[in-house]
């Protein structure tokens, strides 16, 4: 099969270009000012239309346990939506039964992931230590192609670590070339706060906000790159909500800290004031970071163009509003945690950053598609050239549409975004060159897509100068 | 003209991957996987080896008068030792006389470029301020393709502009998408710095180091940002040498300012100990900013790791020792400053960077390549992609050479960098398709290079966000 | 003649506690338990309410030529509404003539001054360069007690130097030990905005403050720091009024340079919403630096709190609003820039200060009076102690009262703070032993005050480690 | 009982002057120009010498268990060091067993402390977190007088509490107006870094420098500062040992936090080079934190000149070397921490500090004595003013005197400032009247120290803003 796109105008984190595109099977074996039609199978006209690498989304948490529920979308309709959206891959977080063995949790996840419509990646989320997790981390790495976990630094008794487990495991994989995604709040005296504030009767969603201050943020982040530094390991600081975070994170950098950071579509286009709704309408922006104060959107675009934040990651965690959300109606703190993201993210971030100027075309291909694929080890993702995958967005700049929960994909019944209109419409996606997108509706297959078996540290952008030996390291006099 | 390098390790910012590559008349046309050699002039044979996009080097002064000479190399030398160091593209700084017009300025130094044998473009000094100024900077960058001009901090009565002038003229740089390179050194306080120093006997190189104190270049690099910020204007610090201005880089770019950062190899490998030397020795180091305390260097390292430095650019400013740098060795003050550096720095960065694992290989490629091209409106360059000049360096990585003044091209009688073993042989160097370097020496014909007529803001790095009305702001409330 | 303060309560900003102090003449030479009342020709009973140092105010302009008018006050009125609101000295700045000769400048402010009615002493404005200014630096000092000079880094064409006669100058005043005040906006880059504001009509008194924005009082304050510290020379900074300036005060603290800040009453309080208001209004609160966003209060007084600001100055430049404001009634920038505040500082800083819970009794000591006696040589000044001019406030804390324009000694016709009810009441103000205000009214003579010759920096707080040599420093290795 | 001091040169926080002081009884009466002598008991001539306040040391470990020894000194040898080195007051640390009531612990100490020659206070340290530890708090703090409790974030299993017991704890103090102390280290990483070193070998005192890095100071600091502005209450960071957790103590003071910070002399004077050496000798200056590289020093002192530091304690937790030191001869971490310092801070600082340019006297003063006892509550010391405590220091400035262990009142065979000259010799010391000290000879009775009942925050320098209600705090919209 050999399709070809054609007159496109190609945008890579690189350059911007126009040139016709080869595809053959699912790689791009060709990119060339022409390209005789004769020999394809198929064409796609891109004619003043943006070629994208596919979006990458590394935060997503699909058909994932949470407070006695689960999150709304399985890999089927969470995979559609982030197609539709935009998004080629995803990976997404495991959740093993704390204290469990990370391998057959993996290997559960796998199997769970089959059922995607594009690739599919995972981060080792660990929830306890022990010596077996040591053990276990190269298997994750060489076997399964895991280059990445997770620790939390909140939600205590279900996922959170310790300073000292984060540091042994983090010390770990920084000797393996593993990069530690680390949520970073501070889970035990947030609860100290919740339990106050409930106490006090104070039960809004709002008070989900309230009582987890910038400062528990912060903290968490500094002391997370604290350790890092220690134990000579990269690190992911995923969601940065606030200013107060990311000046952490600029600090770690100016020390040489192998430190990177995220943020999400809600930080940089919602605010706190969205929890203050009457009816319990603030329920549905219930996410952990909360939503910041209003001029914290400022910093974090700013860290974007500046390339002091990395990567946009959705932290799709999506709830339905009746029957989930709503189980926290009486008490905010019972409220699942999360927002979905998935499906917009890749409009969500073209519309406020390059249509408003925020930032380039070039930056946001970074932000989207390159430099997730650089930091996670998607070697074959994250750019438009020879070899990698076809994951490819043809993008229309001049239409528009107007985001709402009764045309998505996604299966919640609210969207965060509702009535917001957006510039730029989603015209092809192409996964490992199928095209599965047409038009905005899903057109691809099921369960085609792939687990990703990921590369690491080796490849990574601005890593190179890690120390692997895991030796106790005297100062240098 | 057809040509195909084949079987290269080619290297993007954005990604490296196996392709070849196809070059008609003077531009890359085809990339792919595999290019069928029948139709090709001429075969280059990349296998093992990297394929670069030509460095470019942002900031060089070729033909440059200063103190009552002029630089070692002209237009011819200075561009052949480019090229052979893997630099395809230069701009060099224009020199007006103080007062005149930027247009016949520009005219002759275009006009002394056209001995160049590689493509060059044209930053313009600015060195006071008038009306006619303002007036001639849309001609200058519409009619001449000059979309960055440069003005001085330090030079009084040579080059210095005072801080209204910079303001009145970054103000309409702004508007018209312009950026502007700034000199920041306090030249009033350093020369009075001077001035005692000679007075009282100290007339040593390392007095050179003793009066330029990093304060001197701190203090000028915020208030160049803050004037930027003032004007709402692009503002690139060019020879950023220290820990404490690069500080106030990192300040002005999380309060938003449009400010980007070079640094030059010798302020990330040489220090101060070098300006320290018996028998005149120091006086080869004499450079503006002056070399700095060797931790530094870390701090330089890292601001380009991390994105806070967007460009390495030499500076290359050379005088003979013999003849040219003696002429202050009774009085460091006399010393015509400047290093050379064109013809290293494209060795010097991957050996010290890549090599010693301090900057990945797609971040060698952004600060000598990708960044500058952005920066500076260089459409055709920057990257290897389809429609670019076939500005290209083939490089293999597991050769070695000796870096040393007997074997070079620049028109000097030391090397700064003398006797530096460094990995990494350039084989072949592309200009617009030509190969004009093979095996370290250069082929191409003279005078070949053409005249850059760049383009503006527009197609920048993270410049989106610029407001262009020139109207007084008032905060937004 | 001797008097007895009985039974007060003792604030200095070391301690506080119950004594009976002594006056001989006009010093204290007793503070004891219980003094016994036969001795004493007046007896001032204190049961109930503090007794503090008397106030200094540092930072006036009585009697102060500004753009074609002159302040309201002259030292009569000036320094009896000062009396009044227990402030026993002030320190006011002189005028000299552009280029004129310091020393006659001098003698013509000594004799200005003998109207006072409280001590008084002077610092010199220094508005140019010339190797006389630095030759009479030293008979300032000597000859006329005085240790603190002032620079201005706005006002063109006034008052303004340049950074190299900044840097001459504070270089010389370092070595004598001589501190200097430093006006700290980048006056030619805020003159020409106040030019493209007027140029497009906006002549509203808001304008005033838009056109001196935050980033050029801070940019100038980084200015004056670093050449403060490459002269080291100590500096103060005065009338700080936002967090962005403030910052580089505590980073210039940080690197160790002998820098110091004051902010005003009015940055504490008021903010710039009182500029916006309709029917020129706002014209009664031009000043400059200008009133700020609200939020930066906080920052300021954080910085009281925390000792990063030494002093509290009123900035008393008063003008009439009928006929001296108004001249700017259709052009901000002919409104004579100043506040009255000389009357109602003590009351202010008391009140938001101490009463509301921001600082300590001790620390509002320590600003008040402490401080600006150490920081500029008032040697009889500043405490409670033995053989200090008996320089004293009374001052019931259980009273309040209603500042008000109606009853001010002031000579304005209206006052920053009117309507605010503030808690205490100075009962007693003693200058030199003498009861010169008496329950809010002024009883003392006309005349009274007496010049203050000031001591040098060997007695001022945190200046021991100045070096004096004034040779050019190498760093240490 | 009378005694006069006449003709010294009293020196307090606020000022210098000379003066006659009459003591009746404990305490201080009058101050005067002029006392008259027939009245007196005894004259003490302190004719050009200075009258200092008492020294008063906040950070002391007399008769103190650690790690199966106890400290050499006990509170006989202990305070006998301190009053020779003119410290009259001392707050020393409680040890309660690991879970146990504070009240008998309280009960105990205080028992122990009766031995002491001058007025001691006790810190308790609280090892766990319990309801009962939070009813207990109130009680110590009306009935015992304790304002200022210790919590670990170091020495897990003997005194470490955790983030959520620290917050809990800091609350209900807070709302209390109680001070808390914090040790400043990341425990967990650290004993796992001490493991790693020891499992290779590394077993000399320079490895207990290298396990104990500055980054895990600085993250404690930062977290225990964002704990204490969480939850609202003061806190006093102990023996801050390098400019990296310095900074974290600046950042807290711009953000409002209640915080205040504390160094040491062995931090201010001596460098890790003192752990690097033959033979063991390094053992003796084991101490946490450990001593930092040689630079840090001045980042110190600059926090003490302009007020990020408050106060210099000496850490007092003296060890012998043979028999103690010594016990860590073959493994670092078996080494006792600590550093005799308590009868040689009061030198130290004046050396190094005033003799040495780098603080004024008054700010000495302010370090010894004001500041500690505003901090801790010692509402009689502090000062020489009416009614405040006879504890007074007559130090002549003119005479020398060179460290020795040999002469030492402290009960250990070493000197950590061996050999070392310093400027100033004290000639008598008085606590609460009495002459305890003469020329270097201790002359007083035994335990006539009386326990220190203390008074809480309301009197504490910069805390009068604390709110203390205890309820959960929304933010001020």
């Amino acid at each position: 099969m050999k399709t070809i796109i054609k007159n496109g105008i190609v945008v890579t984190s690189g350059s911007i270009f126009k040139a016709d595109i080869l595809i053959e099977g699912e790689s791009i074996t060709s990119i060339s000012s022409h390209i005789t039609q004769e020999s394809a199978d198929k064409i796609i006209n891109a004619e003043g239309q943006y070629v994208f690498p596919g979006g990458i989304d590394v935060h997503t948490h699909l058909e994932w346990p949470l407070m006695d529920t689960e999150t709304a979308d399985d890999f089927v309709s969470g995979t559609k939506a982030a197609a539709v959206g935009g998004i080629t891959s995803i990976i997404n977080f495991t959740k093993p039964e704390i204290g469990a063995s990370l391998i057959p949790t993996q290997e559960e996840w796998i199997e769970k992931g089959k059922k995607s419509v594009i690739d599919y990646g995972l981060h080792a989320i660990i929830n306890h230590y022990s010596d077996r997790v040591l053990e276990e981390l190269p298997i994750l790495a060489e076997t399964y192609g895991v280059g990445s976990i997770k620790l939390f630094m909140a939600y205590k008794g279900e996922m959170m670590v310790n300073d000292l487990e984060m540091y042994k495991i983090m010390k770990k994989a920084g000797e393996l070339g593993i990069i530690t995604n680390v949520h970073a709040e501070n889970g035990d005296i947030i609860d100290e706060m919740i339990a106050q504030a409930l106490a006090e009767g104070k039960t809004d969603p709002i008070y989900h906000g309230y009582t987890r201050p910038t400062i528990m943020e912060a903290e968490a982040t500094g002391r997370a790159l604290a350790i890092a530094e220690a134990a000579n390991a990269p690190i992911y600081i995923v969601h940065v909500s606030c200013a107060e975070a990311l000046e952490k994170v600029v600090e770690a950098k100016k020390r040489g800290v192998q430190a990177f950071a995220e943020t999400c579509p809600q930080y940089l286009v919602l605010d706190i004031s969205y929890l203050d709704q009457p009816n319990f309408e603030g329920g549905k922006y219930v996410c952990s970071p909360p939503l910041r104060e209003k001029w914290n959107q400022d910093a974090l675009w700013n860290g974007l163009q500046t390339g002091i934040i990395s990567v946009a990651g959705s932290d799709h965690c999506p709830f339905r509003y009746e029957g989930q959300k709503t189980m926290g109606k009486d008490d905010f703190s019972k409220i699942p945690n999360g927002l979905p993201g998935l499906e917009d993210i890749f409009s969500i971030l073209y519309h406020f950053g390059v249509h408003k100027g925020r930032i380039s075309l070039n930056k946001f291909v970074e932000i989207i598609s390159t430099n997730p694929a650089k930091l996670f080890g998607l070697t074959k993702k994250g750019d438009i050239s020879i070899g990698k995958d076809a994951d490819i967005v043809v993008f229309d700049p001049n239409r528009s549409r107007v985001i709402t929960a009764e045309c998505q994909y996604q299966n919640v019944d609210y969207n965060a975004y509702e009535g917001m209109k957006v510039q730029g419409v989603i015209t092809n996606v192409l996964s490992r060159g199928e095209v599965i997108v047409k038009d905005g509706q899903f057109i691809g297959d099921l369960a085609r897509g792939k687990y990703l078996h990921r590369s690491r540290v080796q490849n990574q952008e601005s890593m190179a100068n890690l120390q692997k030996d895991g030796q106790f390291r005297e100062p240098v006099k």
